[in-house]
């Protein structure tokens, strides 16, 4: 009796986040207003609810993370869930136990909510596949970051008071970045017209096909542009073939104060953090509070994924 | 007078589950007819009690696990205590710390429970002579693992209804094996006829004495079994001086559809996880719902940590 | 308006633990006397309130420590905080990131509290400039640690009734100690009247200034004290220029019921843990429940960081 239940609840499964490119438009819109009201409840006084009191959620790291592991856990304990952090980078698959034996075993604990981050690309919606409970996507591999582009979204209509009809730049390693392609997809879902620059050997080819404008030169690329987004450049790349080095990254890619001027004057600038100062970004315009909303991100961060554990809870 | 506290209190200590070995018959009932209100709640929308509210339950971990830990840590939570997991394995005994002096420091922070898993066979029994809380044993060295045992005589009863009068077969590497010791003394004391089957080099000497049969050949050992209780080998177990092979033990010893056929027509198989498939399981058996249990012994192993939380806190 | 709103809540900045150089010695007694009420309370049945419910504890350990870690983390659930602990030492630096990058990340989830051990002295006051919330210093370099120092004067207190007109001798690597410094600042404030005690090397110059007389013959400078607090030698410097061997350390300024008789016959011992049995103390003399404060040094701990979050808290 007690299998059997087991073996059928997967068939009324819930709905799981697993990338933008699955999301609604009205879901991104629900999630983004939901998460307004979890900015007003972070900068109170007591910052806790019991929304999901009774319910279990997992963190499920498999890629080291400081921003993203510590903004979910303090949403799930803010909204009053039990949460369980597991950092598999060592211990578990020393065993040699797959991805799907670790799910199947976190599964039969009855959480309601597993947070994955995970290096490939399509291990969140594999984990869907097998388990009963809700499924949040916190960056596979090359492929999605949907709650970093719900909380981008959020911070651009918080200063901007919205999406629709502005031009944003995404500029770095377009190639291989998870926050680029998530954030493509719902800027342009939320109306948008997006440019992305990045060296020839970070841009994707056929990228024009996901609707955007590719720019080789960043100077193009940022022209009239409303919001500046900086992706981080992997210290992996900057060896080998993708770039020649550092400092000439920095001259024709790394975002300083003149060629920002080719944006808009009003162009704010974002980043998913943790920045490399002198590499992508002048370290003056990375702390301008005038102009860099990096703080607001990941404050903002924080209610997105209350807004999503809270959505997708049973 | 504080220290004076401190120091009496020892006397009247709580009691402790340090082994199957320690347990009377009528206790062992009692946690697992506890447990089973334990895995309706779990199933249950809402997983929280307040009955450990106000109590501390700190999780000591000198080897690393990724299921009891995590099985611990939910049940404690979910029971309403105030956990706190310590990963032992780096930090801690980096200063030359001993087992004592540990446990003498929390101690002195006044848990009410102390989950222990050691590689140290007894390293409980010392640890609950110098403390004033309850310890659980969550598995020491080649000794016991009384949880993983309760947990799979639980899982039996919520299957077939009763242990006693079944025939149950334990094997694998039964001298290395805490779970197996455990599982002898359990599954005796409840009525069940237990065989052993291993190889000679893993078979503990007078084995017999304890109350089993030993088979070194897995058909005979099998025969009308109803129950087949699978033993992870040990990695550092496969190279050296107790195994030719991995491949040559798979032959021999590890469970296949065919040899499966040699017991019971519904028997039913068991492994305490994680396993390792084409070694001692063939990897369809391992997922075959009809008849692997292994889902349901994780499951079932949250309930049984909660009814031993509940049991021995104060 | 949210960017403002977090620029200028710097400015109305709580207060902070940095250090007991910084303490009033009004603030240092109403620590104290607070800290007794949680004494009561963690020895009671139920050791939980909801002074800080709704409130964010962050301990951020940049240096592994088992029992300060530990008496923060329970400190802080026991006052209903949700509590995040990140062990930096390894994944966040690796990706090049600054304290003070880390510092405002986590600044921007909104914590209540951030506690701080780091190895450069100075570290929580850089810090608590950056942030919006109390920061607690848990330990910075050789600098000072303050909870430790309140902790030992409350173990004080609590078993000769008074600091005041103690002859209190502190004996090790006064040259390295934080905690030596902590309790010089505060056993002086207190009242009490220190000896420090250390080989040439190990003592600090001008260390009269700070209001103690320097020994290095420990049988002159024992002379008389109520208190004895043997520091821990770290390892480090067991090795090379400072020592010559464990050996002769432990001769000359490791504590013996020989050396012991030279202090006041009703002497009690302190050390901050984990000990050294056989360096800087007889094995017996740390575990002799008459004379050694130990363990109650422990006990204590967790309520004087429970007086202090609550007190710095907002």
């Amino acid at each position: 009796m007690a299998g059997k239940k087991n073996n059928t609840a997967i068939k009324n499964s819930p709905k799981h986040l697993l990338g933008i490119q699955n999301l609604s438009i009205i879901e991104a819109k629900e999630i983004l207003e939901e998460a307004k009201e979890f900015i007003k409840l972070n900068r109170s006084d007591s910052k806790k609810l019991d929304i999901l009191r009774g319910k279990t959620q997992i963190n499920l790291f498999f890629e080291p993370s400081t921003r993203t592991q510590s903004s979910f856990d303090l949403a799930g304990k803010r909204l009053g869930a039990d949460v369980m952090t597991m950092n598999m980078d060592n211990s578990a698959l020393k065993k040699g136990e797959t991805l799907i034996d670790t799910a199947m075993t976190l599964n039969a604990m009855h959480p309601d909510l597993i947070v994955i981050r995970h290096q490939d690309s399509g291990a969140p919606n594999l984990l869907s596949q097998k388990v009963n409970c809700a499924v949040i996507n916190a960056g596979d591999g090359r492929r999605e970051h949907p709650t970093q582009a719900l909380l981008d979204a959020l911070t651009i209509i918080n200063r901007k008071g919205k999406i629709e009809g502005l031009k944003i730049a995404i500029c770095g390693d377009i190639l291989h970045s998870r926050v680029a392609r998530s954030n493509i997809y719902l800027m342009n879902m939320l109306g948008a017209e997006v440019n992305v620059i990045a060296p020839k050997t970070l841009m994707p080819k056929s990228i024009d096909r996901m609707g955007v404008k590719p720019f080789t030169d960043m100077k193009k690329g940022l022209d009239g542009c409303d919001i500046v987004m900086m992706l981080r450049l992997q210290n992996e790349r900057m060896q080998g073939s993708f770039l020649p080095s550092k400092r000439e990254y920095y001259e024709f890619y790394g975002l300083t104060p003149e060629k920002l001027k080719f944006a808009s004057k009003d162009a704010l600038i974002m980043h998913p953090g943790p920045m490399n100062r002198g590499v992508e970004i002048d370290t003056k315009l990375a702390d301008d509070i005038n102009v860099s909303l990096v703080k607001e991100q990941v404050e903002l961060g924080v209610a997105v994924r209350m807004a999503c554990l809270k959505r997708y809870c049973k």
